[in-house]
């Protein structure tokens, strides 16, 4: 006999051809009911513990929320929170990325364990959307995108290029590697500096382990980027972060922006990322972007590669799960279910384009014309 | 003797490197000092009728514009009004672009006379920015940029197109000619449609003498394109228009949107080109465009060829500039100045880079990935 809870969920989720226990790989096989009321009283944020809590298993997770999304059932639940998307209201006096606040954030994801990541990405470690041009191999579509940004970029050897959240160094070291340029970086993980100071040894590239807002450089540069670091902005900061990154560049620089992007306009982002795996990530729309641009750069181009991500995050998925058994005992279950929701989950909501990935090329407005490609 | 008036603005413009009664191109000479009056009453209004009136003179209006914008000489004049980007507030209760009112103000450019702009245009009459590539021909830059459109959709044989603004016709004539498609277009200009009928004759190309909120299409298109149309939009409907854009469209198809783009939000254009020339023209930014578009498009592409609008209304001037001779009888010595200062204060807009050119390329929202093309 079906509790009403389940009649309730079996009809919303019939709306994205998901059946509850069905047989097909993306449907939904309740463990527990009462992940029901999880999901009524936390949206989806009580959806995500309850499979991090073995409530419910999918085994194709990345395609049920591709088609939650795509029917957007999260926008068919009125209850406290909407189901996937939650948009809980932020007191906007309070501005949850302040530098002090940042500097907790940051380290709580990208200091995790570099056990995690080193086998989970490419070799560059490229942690940002890579670019499957012509080849399925992960290495390849990030040295590709890494090229990609370089050529747009149109960078010459002796060039002094900034990057905005540099991560481990991945863009860094390919571009000095590969155009000769000089580059810093600006990083808040300790763990970063350190593997990255590794990896880009012999070569002109610096760490520098500080707040874009308290950075200041002994000259400017010809080039900035900031290749996936504004989704830690959040919108209070946006014009912030536009002002400092015209201040770091030339007057006839450019600066190519990296980020994921939104289908509308948010406060915060989804309830269970926000706890589990980026606290304070926000993803940002065009509006807040141009909005937060306006009289200081001109968009040269905008391009938007979001379909790249699902396969990326796909990618990164296997590579962590082939990995696991070495990881297994020193992170344990829970630690599994929660990365390997993060990664499908989000691999799902890249496949419903309701999350895209764009590459943008700013000109400081009121200078020429700035040579760059669009090199595809 | 100096004027304290005369004084205020040889100061001003000096930041701009301008001089009163200098002997460079770009220097103004005051043939009348009341112009100084009506600029401090009406700002730019005051500034473009001074120059129809002969109050003053520049032998190269585009540049010396383009130095006034470069300089903020526009927001550092506190009079009535600014001095060339004024900002009137409009009630925001009425809508300048209703139904009703467009189909005055569309006609009162469009319908000045075939005259005009049969001389002044390429052989396609297409009335907005080219695309210089590889050639300093109009015709040839006028053709890549029709070329560059077809190329960004993946215009293939057969499929039916929407030309959102259709103007003579130009789209419409080179896709229909070249890549064998259907087309509609709409326009709210008589004189559009009757020399574009016969600019058209012998190919699949329809026009409809209507406003897009009214259009009922029988079947859906594969691709919907507006060029230079959203313009006379208005941001009240920038939202309505996306609506009207992507009902017109198929699920998998695309919307290719090409417009001057603003570097900031306003609500109203220049108030002598409202004047005399756009009626309720208002120039879009990013942040009006991607809130309007929220929830409905996806931007797979941007890309700004705003520095070509420069060239093109050179182009355009020296065309009309050659053909005067045949005009100058019927349409008077003040039609010439505002339709010079016309032209040629907008390519300085355009060389400051206060004004650009957007190409946009649209996709529906939860569809995959369309195929388009990045041609350059």
């Amino acid at each position: 006999m079906k509790s009403p809870k389940y009649k309730l969920f079996e009809e919303l989720l019939y709306k994205a051809d998901i059946k509850l226990n069905g047989d097909r790989p993306w449907d939904i096989k309740i463990n527990d009911e009462t992940v029901f009321t999880k999901i009524l009283e936390s949206g989806s944020l009580g959806f995500g513990e309850g499979y991090m809590d073995h409530l419910w298993d999918c085994n194709q997770l990345d395609e049920m929320i591709n088609r939650v999304l795509k029917a957007d059932l999260d926008k068919k639940i009125t209850g406290k929170e909407k189901l996937l998307l939650g948009k809980e209201k932020l007191k906007t006096l309070i501005n949850p990325q302040s530098i002090l606040r940042t500097k907790k954030d940051v380290p709580f994801h990208y200091d995790i364990g570099n056990d995690i990541f080193e086998p989970m990405l490419d070799k560059y470690m490229t942690y940002t959307c890579a670019y499957f041009k012509d080849s399925d191999s992960l290495d390849v579509a990030q040295e590709q995108k890494l090229d990609l940004v370089c050529k747009k970029m149109g960078l010459k050897k002796g060039m002094r290029v900034l990057d905005i959240g540099c991560g481990w160094g991945s863009f860094m070291k390919y571009a000095a590697e590969h155009y000769g340029v000089v580059c810093d970086g600006l990083t808040l993980s300790k763990e970063q500096v350190k593997l990255g100071i590794e990896k880009c040894k012999g070569l002109d590239v610096n760490f520098v382990l500080t707040d874009y807002r308290e950075y200041v450089p002994t000259e400017k540069y010809d080039r900035v980027v900031s290749i996936g670091m504004i989704e830690h902005v959040g919108p209070l900061n946006y014009k912030e972060f536009f002002e400092c990154s015209t201040s770091f560049l030339k007057d006839d620089g450019l600066f190519l922006l990296h980020t994921i992007g939104g289908v509308e306009t948010v406060k915060s982002c989804d309830p269970w990322i926000r706890k589990y795996i980026f606290p304070n990530g926000v993803i940002p729309s065009v509006a807040q972007l141009g909005s937060s641009m306006e009289n200081i750069f001109n968009i040269e181009d905008f391009h938007n590669i979001g379909p790249d991500y699902d396969k990326t995050l796909v990618k990164w998925y296997e590579n962590f799960e082939n990995s696991w058994k070495n990881l297994e005992e020193k992170y344990g279950d829970k630690f599994y279910r929660m990365w390997k929701y993060y990664l499908l989950s989000c691999a799902g909501a890249f496949r419903s384009r309701k999350l895209n990935t764009w590459q943008l090329v700013l000109s400081k407005i009121g200078t020429e014309k700035q040579e760059y490609s669009r090199a595809i």
